[in-house]
Protein backbone atom coordinates (compact mmCIF):
# COMPACT_ATOMS: atom_id res chain seq x y z
CA UNK A 1 0.00 0.00 0.00
CA UNK A 2 1.59 3.20 -0.63
CA UNK A 3 1.51 6.26 1.99
CA UNK A 4 3.64 8.68 -0.08
CA UNK A 5 4.32 11.18 2.83
CA UNK A 6 3.44 14.01 0.82
CA UNK A 7 -0.09 12.54 1.00
CA UNK A 8 -0.32 12.28 4.34
CA UNK A 9 1.34 15.32 6.04
CA UNK A 10 -0.50 18.23 6.98
CA UNK A 11 2.03 20.22 5.13
CA UNK A 12 3.78 19.84 1.85
CA UNK A 13 6.97 21.48 0.94
CA UNK A 14 6.62 23.80 -2.24
CA UNK A 15 8.53 26.25 -4.00
CA UNK A 16 6.98 29.87 -4.74
CA UNK A 17 8.52 32.87 -6.62
CA UNK A 18 8.29 35.54 -4.43
CA UNK A 19 8.08 39.31 -5.50
CA UNK A 20 8.83 41.72 -3.06
CA UNK A 21 8.95 44.87 -5.57
CA UNK A 22 12.80 44.64 -5.26
CA UNK A 23 13.72 41.70 -6.40
CA UNK A 24 12.65 38.16 -7.53
CA UNK A 25 13.31 34.82 -5.96
CA UNK A 26 12.69 31.16 -6.49
CA UNK A 27 11.92 29.92 -2.48
CA UNK A 28 11.22 27.11 -0.85
CA UNK A 29 8.00 27.24 1.69
CA UNK A 30 5.58 25.08 2.43
CA UNK A 31 1.60 24.83 2.08
CA UNK A 32 -1.39 22.97 4.06
CA UNK A 33 -2.30 19.96 2.74
CA UNK A 34 -5.34 19.69 1.07
CA UNK A 35 -6.98 16.32 -0.08
CA UNK A 36 -10.16 14.00 -0.29
CA UNK A 37 -11.06 11.79 1.69
CA UNK A 38 -13.92 8.93 0.94
CA UNK A 39 -16.17 8.34 4.31
CA UNK A 40 -18.09 5.11 3.60
CA UNK A 41 -21.00 3.00 5.63
CA UNK A 42 -21.25 -0.07 5.63
CA UNK A 43 -19.12 0.03 2.12
CA UNK A 44 -21.12 2.81 0.12
CA UNK A 45 -19.49 5.72 -0.76
CA UNK A 46 -21.69 8.32 2.09
CA UNK A 47 -19.69 11.74 1.18
CA UNK A 48 -16.40 12.77 -0.13
CA UNK A 49 -14.52 15.57 1.58
CA UNK A 50 -11.47 17.83 1.13
CA UNK A 51 -9.66 17.68 4.00
CA UNK A 52 -5.95 17.71 5.63
CA UNK A 53 -5.23 14.52 6.41
CA UNK A 54 -4.41 13.46 10.22
CA UNK A 55 -7.32 12.47 12.67
CA UNK A 56 -9.49 11.00 9.37
CA UNK A 57 -11.43 8.60 11.88
CA UNK A 58 -12.12 11.22 14.32
CA UNK A 59 -13.06 13.41 11.17
CA UNK A 60 -15.61 11.01 9.96
CA UNK A 61 -17.01 10.24 13.34
CA UNK A 62 -17.56 13.81 13.48
CA UNK A 63 -18.48 14.26 10.17
CA UNK A 64 -21.44 11.88 11.11
CA UNK A 65 -22.88 13.40 14.06
CA UNK A 66 -23.12 16.84 12.05
CA UNK A 67 -24.58 14.87 9.72
CA UNK A 68 -27.13 13.35 11.87
CA UNK A 69 -26.77 9.90 11.16
CA UNK A 70 -25.04 9.02 14.30
CA UNK A 71 -26.11 10.33 17.33
CA UNK A 72 -23.46 9.96 19.79
CA UNK A 73 -20.54 7.37 19.88
CA UNK A 74 -22.74 4.42 21.09
CA UNK A 75 -23.97 4.53 17.24
CA UNK A 76 -20.39 3.78 16.27
CA UNK A 77 -18.72 0.34 15.24
CA UNK A 78 -15.43 -0.10 13.90
CA UNK A 79 -14.15 3.06 11.75
CA UNK A 80 -11.48 2.32 10.37
CA UNK A 81 -8.90 3.09 7.24
CA UNK A 82 -9.80 1.01 4.34
CA UNK A 83 -7.49 -2.18 4.72
CA UNK A 84 -7.65 -3.40 1.20
CA UNK A 85 -4.38 -4.67 0.59
CA UNK A 86 -4.60 -4.19 -3.73
CA UNK A 87 -5.88 -0.43 -3.57
CA UNK A 88 -2.96 2.60 -3.15
CA UNK A 89 -5.17 5.19 -1.85
CA UNK A 90 -6.32 2.97 1.00
CA UNK A 91 -5.19 6.32 3.01
CA UNK A 92 -7.63 8.75 1.98
CA UNK A 93 -11.17 6.20 2.43
CA UNK A 94 -12.44 5.46 6.18
CA UNK A 95 -15.19 2.82 6.11
CA UNK A 96 -17.88 3.04 8.51
CA UNK A 97 -20.00 0.55 10.71
CA UNK A 98 -22.71 1.55 12.49
CA UNK A 99 -24.35 -0.24 15.85
CA UNK A 100 -28.13 0.25 17.13
CA UNK A 101 -30.62 2.61 16.28
CA UNK A 102 -28.08 4.21 13.59
CA UNK A 103 -27.60 1.18 11.44
CA UNK A 104 -31.30 0.26 12.05
CA UNK A 105 -31.66 4.03 10.19
CA UNK A 106 -29.22 2.89 7.26
CA UNK A 107 -31.31 1.72 4.77
CA UNK A 108 -33.25 5.18 4.88
CA UNK A 109 -30.18 7.56 5.17
CA UNK A 110 -28.97 5.55 2.06
CA UNK A 111 -31.98 5.89 -0.08
CA UNK A 112 -32.17 9.35 0.60
CA UNK A 113 -28.25 9.31 -1.39
CA UNK A 114 -29.27 6.37 -3.37
CA UNK A 115 -27.51 8.18 -6.42
CA UNK A 116 -24.39 7.23 -4.20
CA UNK A 117 -23.19 3.41 -5.77
CA UNK A 118 -21.58 0.47 -3.72
CA UNK A 119 -17.45 0.81 -5.65
CA UNK A 120 -14.91 -1.78 -5.54
CA UNK A 121 -12.59 0.84 -6.07
CA UNK A 122 -10.21 1.78 -3.21
CA UNK A 123 -9.94 5.88 -2.38
CA UNK A 124 -10.03 9.04 -4.52
CA UNK A 125 -7.09 11.10 -4.35
CA UNK A 126 -6.02 14.51 -5.30
CA UNK A 127 -4.64 13.24 -8.70
CA UNK A 128 -7.93 11.30 -9.60
CA UNK A 129 -9.74 14.47 -9.13
CA UNK A 130 -7.73 16.65 -10.89
CA UNK A 131 -7.73 14.08 -14.05
CA UNK A 132 -11.43 13.70 -13.81
CA UNK A 133 -11.74 17.68 -14.10
CA UNK A 134 -9.30 17.79 -16.70
CA UNK A 135 -11.27 15.19 -19.11
CA UNK A 136 -14.03 18.34 -19.18
CA UNK A 137 -12.25 21.16 -19.01
CA UNK A 138 -9.37 22.46 -21.57
CA UNK A 139 -6.24 24.44 -19.77
CA UNK A 140 -6.10 28.45 -20.01
CA UNK A 141 -3.39 30.13 -22.18
CA UNK A 142 -0.18 31.11 -20.73
CA UNK A 143 1.30 32.69 -23.37
CA UNK A 144 0.62 36.46 -22.54
CA UNK A 145 1.63 38.32 -19.47
CA UNK A 146 0.98 40.51 -16.81
CA UNK A 147 2.83 42.80 -14.73
CA UNK A 148 3.30 42.33 -11.22
CA UNK A 149 2.31 46.19 -10.69
CA UNK A 150 -0.64 45.43 -11.96
CA UNK A 151 -1.56 43.01 -9.16
CA UNK A 152 -0.15 44.86 -6.24
CA UNK A 153 -3.18 47.49 -5.78
CA UNK A 154 -5.87 44.52 -6.32
CA UNK A 155 -6.38 43.13 -2.44
CA UNK A 156 -6.40 46.41 -1.39
CA UNK A 157 -9.18 48.00 -4.02
CA UNK A 158 -11.11 44.42 -3.39
CA UNK A 159 -10.83 45.45 0.34
CA UNK A 160 -12.48 49.02 -0.90
CA UNK A 161 -15.62 47.30 -2.04
CA UNK A 162 -16.15 45.34 1.57
CA UNK A 163 -18.73 47.99 2.84
CA UNK A 164 -20.68 45.00 4.86
CA UNK A 165 -17.02 43.62 6.16
CA UNK A 166 -16.11 46.87 7.42
CA UNK A 167 -19.32 46.96 9.58
CA UNK A 168 -19.14 43.69 10.48
CA UNK A 169 -16.04 41.69 9.99
CA UNK A 170 -17.54 38.83 8.85
CA UNK A 171 -18.46 38.82 5.52
CA UNK A 172 -15.60 36.89 2.58
CA UNK A 173 -15.03 39.48 -0.58
CA UNK A 174 -14.24 38.46 -4.33
CA UNK A 175 -13.91 40.54 -7.42
CA UNK A 176 -12.90 40.41 -10.97
CA UNK A 177 -10.49 42.50 -12.53
CA UNK A 178 -8.91 42.85 -16.67
CA UNK A 179 -5.61 43.02 -16.85
CA UNK A 180 -5.49 46.36 -17.03
CA UNK A 181 -6.99 46.66 -13.60
CA UNK A 182 -10.51 47.46 -14.30
CA UNK A 183 -12.50 45.89 -11.76
CA UNK A 184 -15.56 44.55 -13.17
CA UNK A 185 -17.80 43.46 -10.38
CA UNK A 186 -17.46 42.44 -6.63
CA UNK A 187 -19.51 40.87 -4.09
CA UNK A 188 -19.98 39.76 -0.61
CA UNK A 189 -20.91 36.76 1.09
CA UNK A 190 -20.95 34.91 4.77
CA UNK A 191 -19.56 31.97 2.44
CA UNK A 192 -16.16 32.59 0.31
CA UNK A 193 -17.20 30.31 -2.16
CA UNK A 194 -20.78 32.40 -2.20
CA UNK A 195 -19.03 35.12 -2.47
CA UNK A 196 -16.42 34.01 -5.71
CA UNK A 197 -20.13 32.48 -7.40
CA UNK A 198 -21.58 36.05 -7.45
CA UNK A 199 -18.67 37.74 -9.11
CA UNK A 200 -18.74 35.04 -11.80
CA UNK A 201 -22.20 34.55 -11.98
CA UNK A 202 -23.10 38.52 -12.46
CA UNK A 203 -20.74 37.77 -15.78
CA UNK A 204 -22.72 34.75 -16.80
CA UNK A 205 -25.77 37.27 -16.32
CA UNK A 206 -24.91 40.23 -17.73
CA UNK A 207 -26.68 41.43 -20.98
CA UNK A 208 -23.98 43.04 -22.68
CA UNK A 209 -20.47 41.98 -22.86
CA UNK A 210 -18.36 43.32 -19.77
CA UNK A 211 -15.78 46.48 -20.71
CA UNK A 212 -13.26 44.25 -20.59
CA UNK A 213 -12.06 40.30 -20.10
CA UNK A 214 -12.27 38.86 -16.61
CA UNK A 215 -9.03 37.78 -16.11
CA UNK A 216 -7.82 38.29 -12.48
CA UNK A 217 -10.05 36.67 -9.64
CA UNK A 218 -8.91 38.86 -6.38
CA UNK A 219 -10.50 36.86 -3.06
CA UNK A 220 -9.95 37.79 0.63
CA UNK A 221 -9.16 34.67 2.20
CA UNK A 222 -7.45 31.46 1.62
CA UNK A 223 -7.54 29.28 -1.87
CA UNK A 224 -8.22 25.86 -1.80
CA UNK A 225 -9.32 23.42 -4.27
CA UNK A 226 -12.60 24.70 -5.15
CA UNK A 227 -12.13 28.44 -5.66
CA UNK A 228 -8.87 27.38 -8.47
CA UNK A 229 -12.15 25.14 -9.71
CA UNK A 230 -14.72 27.50 -10.37
CA UNK A 231 -11.99 29.76 -11.87
CA UNK A 232 -10.86 27.06 -14.17
CA UNK A 233 -14.24 26.78 -15.12
CA UNK A 234 -15.08 30.22 -15.79
CA UNK A 235 -11.83 30.67 -17.81
CA UNK A 236 -10.09 33.34 -15.23
CA UNK A 237 -6.67 32.95 -16.02
CA UNK A 238 -5.27 34.75 -13.06
CA UNK A 239 -6.23 33.82 -8.91
CA UNK A 240 -5.07 36.86 -6.46
CA UNK A 241 -5.52 35.95 -2.36
CA UNK A 242 -5.07 37.66 0.44
CA UNK A 243 -3.82 34.31 2.34
CA UNK A 244 -2.55 31.24 1.87
CA UNK A 245 -3.02 28.50 -0.90
CA UNK A 246 -3.69 24.55 -0.31
CA UNK A 247 -1.20 21.83 -2.24
CA UNK A 248 -4.91 20.91 -3.81
CA UNK A 249 -5.40 24.47 -4.96
CA UNK A 250 -1.88 24.60 -6.11
CA UNK A 251 -1.79 21.58 -8.12
CA UNK A 252 -4.99 22.21 -9.95
CA UNK A 253 -3.91 25.65 -10.77
CA UNK A 254 -0.74 24.36 -12.28
CA UNK A 255 -2.77 21.91 -14.60
CA UNK A 256 -5.02 24.76 -15.43
CA UNK A 257 -2.81 27.16 -16.70
CA UNK A 258 -3.88 29.48 -14.05
CA UNK A 259 -1.57 31.80 -12.16
CA UNK A 260 -1.80 31.08 -8.29
CA UNK A 261 -0.82 34.30 -6.26
CA UNK A 262 -1.06 34.21 -2.76
CA UNK A 263 -0.18 36.02 0.56
CA UNK A 264 -0.95 39.22 -1.95
CA UNK A 265 -0.11 41.63 1.09
CA UNK A 266 1.86 45.57 0.43
CA UNK A 267 4.16 45.05 -2.46
CA UNK A 268 5.13 41.16 -1.46
CA UNK A 269 3.91 38.61 -4.21
CA UNK A 270 3.99 34.93 -3.88
CA UNK A 271 3.76 33.46 -7.28
CA UNK A 272 2.95 29.41 -6.90
CA UNK A 273 2.17 28.25 -10.52
CA UNK A 274 3.12 29.70 -14.00
CA UNK A 275 5.07 32.52 -12.93
CA UNK A 276 6.09 33.78 -16.51
CA UNK A 277 2.78 35.11 -16.44
CA UNK A 278 3.93 37.80 -14.05
CA UNK A 279 6.30 40.26 -15.33
CA UNK A 280 8.34 42.49 -13.08
CA UNK A 281 9.81 41.63 -9.83
CA UNK B 1 -45.39 38.96 -0.09
CA UNK B 2 -43.18 39.73 3.02
CA UNK B 3 -39.93 40.94 2.38
CA UNK B 4 -38.48 42.03 6.07
CA UNK B 5 -35.54 44.06 5.68
CA UNK B 6 -33.79 42.29 8.27
CA UNK B 7 -33.62 38.40 6.07
CA UNK B 8 -32.44 40.48 2.46
CA UNK B 9 -29.91 43.34 4.05
CA UNK B 10 -26.29 41.64 4.26
CA UNK B 11 -26.17 43.08 7.86
CA UNK B 12 -28.50 43.28 10.27
CA UNK B 13 -28.64 45.20 13.73
CA UNK B 14 -27.80 42.83 16.85
CA UNK B 15 -26.99 44.04 20.75
CA UNK B 16 -24.49 42.00 21.92
CA UNK B 17 -22.82 42.29 25.88
CA UNK B 18 -19.35 43.38 25.79
CA UNK B 19 -16.51 42.65 28.35
CA UNK B 20 -13.57 44.29 28.18
CA UNK B 21 -12.18 43.03 31.72
CA UNK B 22 -12.39 46.42 32.85
CA UNK B 23 -16.42 46.57 32.53
CA UNK B 24 -19.59 44.93 30.76
CA UNK B 25 -21.69 46.61 28.60
CA UNK B 26 -24.87 45.60 26.33
CA UNK B 27 -23.95 47.74 22.94
CA UNK B 28 -25.45 48.15 18.97
CA UNK B 29 -23.64 46.30 16.52
CA UNK B 30 -24.46 44.69 13.81
CA UNK B 31 -23.69 41.02 12.10
CA UNK B 32 -23.38 39.91 8.80
CA UNK B 33 -27.09 38.24 7.11
CA UNK B 34 -26.82 34.17 6.93
CA UNK B 35 -30.02 32.70 5.35
CA UNK B 36 -30.84 30.15 2.98
CA UNK B 37 -31.16 30.24 -0.74
CA UNK B 38 -33.13 27.14 -2.46
CA UNK B 39 -31.51 27.17 -6.22
CA UNK B 40 -34.75 25.30 -8.26
CA UNK B 41 -33.90 23.47 -11.75
CA UNK B 42 -37.34 23.68 -13.59
CA UNK B 43 -39.17 24.28 -10.26
CA UNK B 44 -37.27 21.27 -8.42
CA UNK B 45 -35.12 22.30 -5.76
CA UNK B 46 -31.37 21.65 -6.87
CA UNK B 47 -29.56 22.73 -3.61
CA UNK B 48 -29.75 24.78 -0.61
CA UNK B 49 -27.19 26.66 0.02
CA UNK B 50 -26.29 29.72 3.49
CA UNK B 51 -25.71 32.92 1.61
CA UNK B 52 -25.95 36.62 2.32
CA UNK B 53 -28.59 38.31 0.60
CA UNK B 54 -27.66 39.89 -2.44
CA UNK B 55 -26.73 39.12 -5.95
CA UNK B 56 -29.22 35.90 -5.50
CA UNK B 57 -29.08 35.34 -9.24
CA UNK B 58 -26.19 35.82 -9.67
CA UNK B 59 -24.96 33.63 -7.46
CA UNK B 60 -27.59 30.65 -8.84
CA UNK B 61 -25.90 31.21 -12.14
CA UNK B 62 -22.66 31.32 -10.87
CA UNK B 63 -23.33 28.16 -8.33
CA UNK B 64 -24.99 26.24 -11.37
CA UNK B 65 -21.53 27.00 -13.43
CA UNK B 66 -19.35 25.53 -10.37
CA UNK B 67 -21.56 22.43 -10.47
CA UNK B 68 -21.21 21.75 -13.56
CA UNK B 69 -24.45 21.71 -14.59
CA UNK B 70 -23.79 24.85 -17.44
CA UNK B 71 -21.18 25.56 -19.32
CA UNK B 72 -22.08 29.40 -20.02
CA UNK B 73 -24.53 32.33 -19.77
CA UNK B 74 -26.01 30.59 -23.02
CA UNK B 75 -27.06 28.02 -21.27
CA UNK B 76 -29.14 30.06 -18.86
CA UNK B 77 -32.89 31.06 -19.80
CA UNK B 78 -34.62 32.60 -17.38
CA UNK B 79 -33.14 32.90 -13.41
CA UNK B 80 -35.04 34.97 -11.26
CA UNK B 81 -36.89 34.76 -7.66
CA UNK B 82 -39.62 32.71 -7.17
CA UNK B 83 -42.59 34.88 -8.06
CA UNK B 84 -45.01 33.09 -6.45
CA UNK B 85 -47.66 35.65 -4.73
CA UNK B 86 -48.75 33.51 -1.52
CA UNK B 87 -45.47 32.29 -0.05
CA UNK B 88 -43.76 34.51 2.13
CA UNK B 89 -40.16 33.23 1.89
CA UNK B 90 -40.25 33.68 -2.46
CA UNK B 91 -37.35 36.16 -1.79
CA UNK B 92 -34.81 32.83 -0.55
CA UNK B 93 -35.61 30.70 -3.69
CA UNK B 94 -33.97 31.53 -7.31
CA UNK B 95 -35.91 29.27 -9.88
CA UNK B 96 -33.64 28.82 -13.50
CA UNK B 97 -34.74 27.88 -16.52
CA UNK B 98 -32.46 25.46 -18.67
CA UNK B 99 -31.57 26.14 -22.50
CA UNK B 100 -29.67 23.93 -25.04
CA UNK B 101 -27.31 20.91 -24.16
CA UNK B 102 -27.90 22.17 -20.48
CA UNK B 103 -31.41 21.74 -20.80
CA UNK B 104 -30.92 18.17 -22.55
CA UNK B 105 -28.48 17.26 -19.80
CA UNK B 106 -31.19 17.82 -16.85
CA UNK B 107 -32.68 15.02 -16.77
CA UNK B 108 -29.40 12.81 -16.17
CA UNK B 109 -28.61 15.90 -13.54
CA UNK B 110 -32.21 15.63 -11.78
CA UNK B 111 -31.50 11.92 -11.85
CA UNK B 112 -28.09 12.17 -10.03
CA UNK B 113 -29.80 13.96 -7.45
CA UNK B 114 -33.60 11.83 -7.41
CA UNK B 115 -33.97 12.52 -3.34
CA UNK B 116 -34.51 15.90 -4.14
CA UNK B 117 -38.22 16.01 -4.51
CA UNK B 118 -40.03 18.44 -6.72
CA UNK B 119 -42.07 20.62 -3.86
CA UNK B 120 -44.86 23.31 -3.89
CA UNK B 121 -43.94 25.31 -1.12
CA UNK B 122 -41.49 28.08 -1.86
CA UNK B 123 -38.65 28.53 0.07
CA UNK B 124 -36.89 27.87 3.26
CA UNK B 125 -35.40 30.63 5.99
CA UNK B 126 -33.55 30.53 8.57
CA UNK B 127 -36.63 30.17 11.06
CA UNK B 128 -37.62 27.50 9.58
CA UNK B 129 -34.09 25.39 9.25
CA UNK B 130 -34.23 26.41 13.02
CA UNK B 131 -37.26 24.92 13.96
CA UNK B 132 -35.94 21.64 11.77
CA UNK B 133 -33.35 21.19 14.01
CA UNK B 134 -34.88 22.12 17.30
CA UNK B 135 -37.06 19.24 16.48
CA UNK B 136 -35.15 16.98 16.75
CA UNK B 137 -32.72 18.03 19.38
CA UNK B 138 -33.16 19.85 23.08
CA UNK B 139 -31.69 22.85 24.05
CA UNK B 140 -28.83 22.45 26.55
CA UNK B 141 -28.86 23.92 30.53
CA UNK B 142 -27.76 27.08 30.47
CA UNK B 143 -27.95 27.33 34.79
CA UNK B 144 -24.57 27.29 34.85
CA UNK B 145 -22.02 29.65 35.13
CA UNK B 146 -18.06 30.59 33.67
CA UNK B 147 -15.74 33.17 34.20
CA UNK B 148 -14.90 35.39 32.24
CA UNK B 149 -11.08 35.11 33.37
CA UNK B 150 -11.24 31.52 32.39
CA UNK B 151 -12.21 32.06 28.70
CA UNK B 152 -10.02 34.88 27.91
CA UNK B 153 -6.90 32.83 27.50
CA UNK B 154 -8.38 29.68 24.87
CA UNK B 155 -7.96 31.23 22.28
CA UNK B 156 -3.97 31.54 22.86
CA UNK B 157 -4.08 28.57 23.87
CA UNK B 158 -6.07 27.50 20.35
CA UNK B 159 -3.16 29.13 18.12
CA UNK B 160 -0.34 27.07 20.82
CA UNK B 161 -1.58 23.98 19.36
CA UNK B 162 -1.41 25.77 15.83
CA UNK B 163 1.64 24.10 14.22
CA UNK B 164 0.90 23.57 10.75
CA UNK B 165 -0.79 27.00 10.74
CA UNK B 166 2.36 28.39 12.18
CA UNK B 167 4.37 27.00 8.88
CA UNK B 168 1.74 27.81 6.40
CA UNK B 169 -0.85 30.14 7.51
CA UNK B 170 -3.65 27.76 5.72
CA UNK B 171 -5.18 25.91 8.36
CA UNK B 172 -8.21 26.67 10.68
CA UNK B 173 -7.92 25.30 14.07
CA UNK B 174 -10.14 24.10 16.71
CA UNK B 175 -10.22 23.01 20.47
CA UNK B 176 -12.21 21.68 22.82
CA UNK B 177 -11.87 22.50 26.82
CA UNK B 178 -13.72 21.99 30.00
CA UNK B 179 -15.04 25.19 31.78
CA UNK B 180 -12.10 24.96 34.16
CA UNK B 181 -9.96 25.24 31.07
CA UNK B 182 -8.36 21.86 30.17
CA UNK B 183 -7.53 20.84 27.02
CA UNK B 184 -9.25 18.05 26.11
CA UNK B 185 -8.45 17.98 22.41
CA UNK B 186 -7.51 20.16 19.34
CA UNK B 187 -7.13 19.93 15.51
CA UNK B 188 -6.04 21.66 12.12
CA UNK B 189 -7.58 21.33 8.54
CA UNK B 190 -7.35 23.44 5.60
CA UNK B 191 -11.70 23.48 6.16
CA UNK B 192 -13.19 25.25 9.26
CA UNK B 193 -15.80 22.53 9.68
CA UNK B 194 -13.51 19.77 9.48
CA UNK B 195 -11.61 20.87 11.88
CA UNK B 196 -14.28 21.04 14.28
CA UNK B 197 -15.56 17.64 13.10
CA UNK B 198 -12.38 16.30 14.33
CA UNK B 199 -12.48 17.72 17.36
CA UNK B 200 -15.83 16.62 18.28
CA UNK B 201 -15.39 12.78 16.48
CA UNK B 202 -12.14 12.69 18.39
CA UNK B 203 -14.52 12.59 21.61
CA UNK B 204 -17.10 10.44 20.00
CA UNK B 205 -13.97 7.78 19.32
CA UNK B 206 -12.34 7.60 22.66
CA UNK B 207 -12.71 4.51 24.27
CA UNK B 208 -12.43 6.30 28.01
CA UNK B 209 -14.46 9.56 28.81
CA UNK B 210 -12.35 12.44 28.86
CA UNK B 211 -10.82 14.02 31.77
CA UNK B 212 -13.68 16.42 31.77
CA UNK B 213 -16.95 17.06 30.45
CA UNK B 214 -16.55 19.32 26.68
CA UNK B 215 -18.11 22.20 27.67
CA UNK B 216 -16.06 25.00 25.49
CA UNK B 217 -15.23 25.17 21.82
CA UNK B 218 -12.91 27.25 20.74
CA UNK B 219 -12.21 27.79 16.96
CA UNK B 220 -10.02 29.87 14.83
CA UNK B 221 -11.86 32.07 12.79
CA UNK B 222 -15.60 32.96 12.05
CA UNK B 223 -18.73 31.32 13.04
CA UNK B 224 -21.34 30.68 10.90
CA UNK B 225 -24.89 28.40 11.21
CA UNK B 226 -23.35 24.66 10.85
CA UNK B 227 -20.42 25.65 13.66
CA UNK B 228 -23.23 26.37 16.21
CA UNK B 229 -25.19 23.04 15.08
CA UNK B 230 -22.26 20.79 15.42
CA UNK B 231 -21.89 22.20 19.46
CA UNK B 232 -25.34 21.53 19.44
CA UNK B 233 -25.55 18.20 18.34
CA UNK B 234 -22.11 17.30 20.61
CA UNK B 235 -23.80 19.06 23.48
CA UNK B 236 -21.26 21.72 23.65
CA UNK B 237 -23.04 24.69 25.41
CA UNK B 238 -19.79 27.30 24.92
CA UNK B 239 -18.61 28.26 21.63
CA UNK B 240 -15.79 31.17 21.26
CA UNK B 241 -14.43 32.59 18.32
CA UNK B 242 -12.07 34.59 17.21
CA UNK B 243 -13.68 36.43 14.62
CA UNK B 244 -17.32 37.02 13.77
CA UNK B 245 -20.65 35.29 14.22
CA UNK B 246 -23.80 34.97 11.44
CA UNK B 247 -26.90 36.20 12.38
CA UNK B 248 -28.47 32.40 11.80
CA UNK B 249 -25.02 31.73 14.52
CA UNK B 250 -26.61 33.86 17.20
CA UNK B 251 -30.43 32.87 15.83
CA UNK B 252 -29.60 29.27 16.35
CA UNK B 253 -26.99 29.72 19.69
CA UNK B 254 -30.23 31.45 20.86
CA UNK B 255 -32.33 28.86 20.31
CA UNK B 256 -29.73 26.03 21.53
CA UNK B 257 -28.90 27.64 25.10
CA UNK B 258 -25.75 27.84 23.35
CA UNK B 259 -23.55 30.67 24.54
CA UNK B 260 -21.63 31.85 21.63
CA UNK B 261 -18.73 34.82 21.83
CA UNK B 262 -16.86 36.39 19.19
CA UNK B 263 -14.37 38.91 18.85
CA UNK B 264 -12.58 36.97 21.53
CA UNK B 265 -8.84 38.79 21.18
CA UNK B 266 -7.05 39.95 24.81
CA UNK B 267 -8.90 41.05 27.35
CA UNK B 268 -12.37 41.48 25.17
CA UNK B 269 -15.20 39.24 24.49
CA UNK B 270 -18.33 40.35 22.60
CA UNK B 271 -21.20 37.62 24.03
CA UNK B 272 -24.16 37.56 21.87
CA UNK B 273 -26.17 34.95 23.47
CA UNK B 274 -27.40 33.90 26.76
CA UNK B 275 -24.69 36.01 28.56
CA UNK B 276 -25.89 34.89 32.00
CA UNK B 277 -23.75 31.82 32.08
CA UNK B 278 -20.42 34.19 31.72
CA UNK B 279 -19.75 35.74 34.81
CA UNK B 280 -17.38 38.54 35.71
CA UNK B 281 -16.78 41.71 33.79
Amino acid sequence: MSRPDDDLSPVRPIEVTRLTGEGRARVADVAATEEPLDIRLHGRSFAVIMRTPGADRALAAGFLLSERVIRSGADLGAVEHCRHPDHREAHHVVDVFLLGDAARRLPAILEARRHLVATSACGVCGRATIDELRADVVPLDTSWTIDADCLRPLTARLRDTQHAFEETGGLHGAAIFTRAGALLISAEDVGRHNAVDKTIGHLLLADAPPAGAAEVLVVSGRVAFEIVQKAWLARIPVVVAVSAPTTLAIDLAREAGITLIGFARGASLNVYTHEARVAGR
